[in-house]
């Protein structure tokens, strides 16, 4: 995407010296725009863990750029048994970040099938070029999904316009699943994008998005540059507009999707998809392939929920207004309850697929069901998911 | 309650100068403990509306106190055609800072009756007398109110105490409807004192309550000045909280009331109503029964739900952090989104009566129904709220 007239992706690798990863510092925006280099696997994992970059895709690319930083590092000699001991450390340090994103171990997962898989080059530099395609590959499919889930996502926004005869849609969004959140494009903004490309009347109601304010941060730099009519709002606000006819839809990512259609998306987010049922907004759930766990049907009892450090709700960032009322230009970080309080940060939550709409995917809108999922991914029919409790056996889950 | 080993109220006539009215400054709260000093009824309307005090009860008591101030500066001159209109000036400017508020109105009404209604004193200096005896009076009941709030609320957190066998009562409230809220005892807190006064073993989840965030300014300094346990969330956290089994129960404050069980409260709490439902966790609202309008019979077609300034949204209030991580004394506002970025703040939202367990009234606990409420407030069957669409006749309201 577009900023201030250059095309950027989030992440890519430095064309003068390939051995440097470069993305964008998505923890200074929207006050400041910075790039910052990778230089090694242990730099990308703690890029990923405090959020450098952020979303399911980006996180996800950030993985495989990470496998190839780290093929570009592992000790060349005894290989490959020490390459592959280093490759596969490597992998469980990057796995251990974010626990309940998926695309971070569908990422690890494809590297270290070419890396250290039945068909893995013979020599170590060969291996090294193989994980710096694969993982230029893989950002390339990523902004191809986003860009195909922009397409199909644009058809529902374009319907809900001609049933109002042309007055704007009102879309509601938690967090940021826009182009930050991904390589390029994003999932739940790409259909918003495709929409404003082609013409279409429509205004985007942004949660905030507490504890780390993506929407406030994120989804309104995103949209405010791309000239996309848009209100930041508290998270508290969104059932009030719902009950007053002021949402037309409701469209947010995924971090993880169950077989069954269940979704793990920013805390907060099953708040809305519960409002949109209860009157009778459409809830859509944007995202590439990439995010299902084709092993798990039931995501509240079997998705992992990470809790991250309480000073992220105890303390914000942002820019200083002095007593004249003029806004400093350099963020600092703020405490925003007493002292002594203590405090809990759980950072993602589970919509039951019984509240979803429908998920949009690269290859179309299907039923937030096994049935509909499997009906667009048909090769996944035979998978651990589909045998799991399919056959009339069930599985018990514990709460 | 208790500050520092010192007996406050939220508001009160000054002891020495009884032409001063005097109330803490929550805004400063919890960062410093500030009393400010009101001496016209434009100083205390300018109170209301900037939220210095803010709360169903606290607002309604000021409202009281502003009549006073009133009525001891109103020209006595022509008395009582000058002094009366003066009056009917203040009560109007006092009504319009908050518009969501049932008490303020109640309050203010009230005072009316007894300055300027059919047994109003004869002199001005009566009536001065009358209005302040009025708002004390107002006071003191509303204290007691919150301490009989208490005492029933609490019979249910003792119950829920029992059936888990003495574990843990995880409580999850909204907003401050604490003593800050009231005069004293506050609403949906005075059970929560009461319970952990009495030794039950409970922890509240405090919701920050963006964009004012009442509760992690206010009801985390609270709770912890009187050393109940509780954790500061975001508002986006309930759900999943519940989801998991670790909300018993939650209990929320109101702001406005109707006779069927409607209640206008903070925004976000209809979306904590919601996932309570969905989840069978009880959700109780505590409330004086100053906070019904009889009048109401649907809260979410005829509750005005106050807009408020959008910057309430984008800039926010803390304690600044040094780069060596040292928290400044002195709070300051801090800009938390793109300079460009638009906001929308509307500070209520109307839970239906459907979706709340019971409410918690002075005189005990009912269902929030037309039929629960008029049981325990019977001499207000006969009221406009019970002939409006009583009688199977009905009554429209657009949405």
């Amino acid at each position: 995407m577009n900023v201030d007239g250059h095309h950027y992706r989030t992440i890519w690798i430095d064309e003068t010296d390939r051995t440097i990863v470069r993305t964008i510092d998505q923890r200074k925006l929207p006050h400041s725009f910075e790039i910052v280099s990778l230089r090694t696997v242990e730099e990308c994992a703690d890029a990923i863990r405090s959020m450098v970059m952020r979303g399911a895709g980006a996180i996800g690319a950030a993985a495989a750029y990470g496998m190839y930083l780290a093929a570009m590092n592992a000790p060349p000699g005894s290989f490959p048994a020490a390459f592959e001991d280093d490759l596969r450390r490597s992998a469980r340090l990057l796995m251990d970040t974010r626990p309940t994103a998926k695309n971070l171990e569908w990422a690890i997962r494809r590297q270290m099938e070419v890396l250290v898989g039945p068909g893995a080059p013979s020599s170590p530099e060969e291996r090294v070029e193989t994980a710096c395609r694969t993982a230029c590959a893989m950002a390339d499919e990523n902004a191809e999904e986003g860009r195909m889930i922009g397409r199909h996502g644009m058809t529902l926004i374009e319907e809900l316009s001609r049933s109002k005869g042309g007055a704007p849609v009102h879309i509601l969004t938690h967090c940021n699943a826009g182009w930050l959140a991904f390589v390029d494009y994003g999932s739940a903004l790409a259909p918003i994008y495709a929409a404003h490309d082609r013409g279409l009347d429509i205004h985007v109601w942004v949660d905030e998005t507490r504890p780390r304010n993506q929407g406030a941060r994120l989804t309104t730099w995103e949209l405010g540059k791309h000239g996309v009519p848009n209100d930041l709002i508290v998270d508290n606000a969104g059932g009030h507009l719902m009950q007053h006819g002021q949402v037309d839809m409701v469209i947010v990512g995924s971090d993880r999707t169950t077989v069954t259609g269940d979704v793990a998306n920013k805390i907060g987010t099953y708040l809305k998809a519960l409002a949109a049922r209860d009157n009778g907004v459409p809830f859509y759930v944007a995202l590439p392939s990439s995010t299902f766990d084709w092993e798990l049907t039931d995501g509240v009892a079997q998705i992992p929920i990470e809790e991250r450090q309480p000073e992220e709700v105890r303390i914000m960032a942002g820019r200083p207004i002095d007593s004249d009322g003029v806004v400093r230009e350099r963020s600092q970080r703020f405490l925003i309850c007493p002292e002594q309080a203590t405090a809990r940060n759980f950072a993602f939550d589970v919509t039951p697929a019984r509240l979803i709409t429908a998920l949009i995917t690269e290859r179309g809108v299907c039923p937030a069901s096994r049935e509909g999922i499997l009906g667009l991914f048909p090769e996944r029919a035979g998978g651990m998911g589909a045998t799991a409790d399919g056959g009339g056996t069930g599985r018990a889950h514990g709460r």
